[in-house]
């Protein structure tokens, strides 16, 4: 079996194969004028035989820019693809991307325990910007970005506040408080009043905000009927479990996200409980392939999650422009998105 | 809102806050001996100070090692996200990159018209080297990354013969053809004998070598009891439709994917055909959550996906290593994987 060669040919490769100087060959590829035609036509067909590329670090050196963003998401590689919440994002943001001609690099990881490998790439001068989301307590993620001197959008208001930080950080987030008094509100007008509550992991924002909302409508609220999920289906069948055991006459359930109230569901059902007749429930995310295809289908709290990426990418892009247009003055802040309710057989 | 700075803080930046010079701060950050000890400790505190990280594309262009592996799949992101075989794939690529302390560097695209970018980043020095897999008639990319120099592993034998390109091309695949065999020789052996093929698109390798192996067979096979559907779900419907219409009577169906099949349980369902009982069922892949998970569980070709990733990861950190270390010569050679059939409900 020989031996595959995977050596870049060099200038000086090219050089010698085209029979004139270094400096020739980089005029000639760095497009300057005054090396006479025949000269730089050797040049050409030298690069194109030994499939020569200019070494574009040394040029990302000068110019600083590289055409491509990263996409780095707090989560195991695991969590990323068993989770449709975030296909949906990563297609916003490709389709953004892509529209700008912008590469979009996913930088997986199997754990926290990778985040400083990351960091490295971020600081690598490989990206231009990082887009960062389902962030956790841990903001190393973030920290790393600004010490590597990439621009950063956040996915999801983050959990400091600017004032410590410093500059204002940009971030996509939809109004998950908001959201969440709409679900609430929709079950009370729906005559039910024993409301339980499964919440997502309470070291992210959306979490937090999302029973902020429910605390909201219902104030008094029993701790027994709130139970913390983790936004998975095994997450959403254990809190609901938990829920029936505490308040077994419990008539509503607002579950943080669609994949969520999808395990609660099979829950529901396994204990013989009819939906919505004697629980009625609600999700969040309004994700299609899990809300329109469960039995019977969500009712839900819709963020817009694809164009959110979309938001994500743009506001990246455009923190990325050189600054100091003055004929489109660039506006710089976060961007917090409406949500609104979806009513379908389940509430 | 203030504006957020993103600039990266430069060498010239430290040594003013140090309050030393360039040649000062460039021999503390590169470990270099020779500075005086609260001179170096002032230039490290000015590093802390200012999150100044030294530029990697400068140390790039001397060790031409990133430490980071581009995987690059030949299909549209919807195809990717929406197709469980990638997800397996980049979990065991992951795992094998992560133990190597190897950055995953996943580039999506939206479609062919996006290759050139990749190209350009793969050419850019961000990557020491790139997984391709799904290639289609298409060889854009694994040229692209010869001509950027990069090291390049094939998911599924290339359609190219080694003859043409000159150098060993490197892939891993498993046993597509004798898997296939597998696959109707059990269904003959199940008594049945109007057996159909739903192969997979034909500009792709494994499809052709999956219906070479129906064909070895069955070599007479009436070609209405052929049709070519695209790795999806409703491809694998459509294809089904298809044969019923042709060949009503037909009495087995072997699909060249878990996924097409589960597609084809559908359409016979509806028609009302019993499976196993009016027609025997059976895919290839072994993906747990279609295999397992239909009514009734598929009988299919199991091949071990997650391990071929890691395969892909580790015979290209192989061929990633320098060369002529003769205590352990380097043995670079394409791996084929067995097959084997898994007996479930469908057949």
């Amino acid at each position: 079996m020989s031996d595959p060669t995977f050596a870049r040919p060099t200038l000086e490769e090219v050089a010698a194969r085209a029979g004139v100087s270094r400096a020739t060959v980089s005029r000639v590829v760095n497009g300057s004028e005054g090396v006479r035609a025949p000269l730089a036509e050797r040049v050409r067909a030298a690069v194109d035989e030994l499939g020569y590329v200019p070494n574009q670090a040394a040029r990302t050196l000068v110019t600083r820019r590289n055409g491509a963003v990263a996409v780095v998401v707090a989560e195991p590689e695991t969590r990323f693809f068993a989770d449709p919440f975030f296909a949906q994002q990563v297609r916003g943001i490709s389709k953004e991307l892509t529209a700008h001609d912008n590469q979009l690099v996913l930088l997986l990881t199997e754990g926290t325990a990778d985040y400083e490998r990351v960091g490295r790439y971020l600081a690598g001068g490989h990206v231009d910007g990082a887009l960062i989301f389902s962030l956790h307590d841990d903001n190393s993620l973030p920290e790393m970005a600004r010490k590597a001197g990439v621009a950063t959008v956040i996915g999801g208001r983050p959990g400091w506040s600017d004032s410590e930080t410093g500059p204002t950080t940009l971030y996509v987030d939809c109004d998950n408080r908001g959201g969440a008094r709409d679900a609430v509100r929709h079950l009370l007008g729906l005559g039910r009043r024993r409301i339980a509550h499964i919440a997502g992991p309470l070291d992210q924002t959306a979490s937090i905000d999302r029973l902020d909302g429910f605390r909201d409508v219902l104030p008094g609220t029993d701790p027994a009927l709130i139970a913390e999920g983790d936004f998975t289906p095994e997450g959403g069948a254990r809190a609901m479990t938990v829920l029936l055991e505490r308040v077994p006459d419990l008539d509503a359930v607002f579950a943080a996200s669609d994949v969520m109230a999808s395990g609660a569901l099979r829950v529901l059902r396994r204990r013989g409980l009819r939906v919505p007749e004697d629980v009625a429930l609600v999700g969040f995310d309004d994700i299609v392939s899990v809300a329109e295809w469960t039995d019977p289908p969500l009712t839900t709290i819709r963020q817009d999650i694809e164009e959110m990426g979309r938001m994500m990418a743009r506001l990246l892009l455009r923190a990325l422009e050189p600054a100091g247009r003055p004929e489109a003055p660039v506006v710089l802040a976060p961007i917090v998105t409406p949500t609104h309710l979806v009513v379908r057989a389940s509430a």
